[in-house]
């Protein structure tokens, strides 16, 4: 058995799932999201972010972290925001000493729905059948933990897993 | 007198300097530049980033921090690549207590040559004029040790400055 987290990140909104594998067995163990007051400032909502990381990982102690690859738009400042949230959410599992995996959008929707051109609702449906009884209310958490899913497909893998180690 | 920290983001080379301000009177204490290896995995480079700023932060306890806005250029993977680099360096010293400011290239040209035109040559000049018998050898140290000299003619106004809290 071993337990995964995936981090959907986002600087307004930070999705997080943390599941059990056990073979092809699945289990939802926690998901929720990290959100940040828009009118603080971004060093302060990167902090929140980053606290509110690492104590869930203190907490339900996964072995391996995957995080969804960032859309990356025309909006050079969007960008930025999106790389300052990413950042976090890469920097934090492997501070914390756990390898952490990168999976771009098209092999989450794959790996979970069939195909890498699927809804966010196929998305969202596929998680829920996949994960039976978890209660997930909010997209970015079912995202998250799409991102686990994948993760728990491909980490035999290693040349999506990058090694983590304690840098404190 | 207040001791006043200066970041210039990059994943390959972070700048830092750090200087001490007594009424118009400015002193360099140290300043350097964090490479990180690209061969390396992005997690584990902005581990080395954050774990290094923090050494840095705890050896010279500056008060307060300032950081320079990184130029947004139109290749988005580019500029989600200085977005990690940025987001680790407004958490960083945000994460030790400090409050964090942030600056626009044209304005810390400006502050330390007199205009927002000013080449890359002209401001390191002026950087080691300003810093008298300060052995800086490297250009991202140079812009860095700008930032800080940006932020203690800036620091008077409260919108350039940001309050920092820890949340550790």
């Amino acid at each position: 058995m071993i337990r995964l987290m995936g981090i959907d990140p986002g600087l307004r909104f930070m999705g997080w799932g943390i599941i059990d594998v056990d073979g092809n067995h699945l289990k939802h163990v926690a998901s929720g999201v990290i959100g940040t007051d828009g009118s603080e400032s971004v060093p302060l909502r990167l902090c929140e972010l980053h606290g509110a990381l690492k104590k869930l990982i203190r907490e339900y102690a996964p072995a391996e972290a995957a995080v969804e690859e960032t859309y990356v738009n025309r909006n050079g400042s969007s960008t930025l925001k999106l790389g300052y949230a990413r950042g976090v959410a890469l920097l934090t599992p492997a501070y914390e000493g756990l390898p952490v995996a990168e999976y771009g959008a098209m092999t989450v929707k794959k790996s979970v729905v069939g195909t890498g051109s699927a809804t966010k609702e196929q998305v969202t449906m596929m998680v829920k059948r996949l994960l039976p009884g978890a209660e997930i209310r909010k997209a970015d958490a079912s995202d998250a933990l799409a991102v686990a899913i994948c993760h728990a497909h491909h980490r035999a893998s290693a040349a999506h897993v990058v090694a983590g180690k304690r840098m404190a």
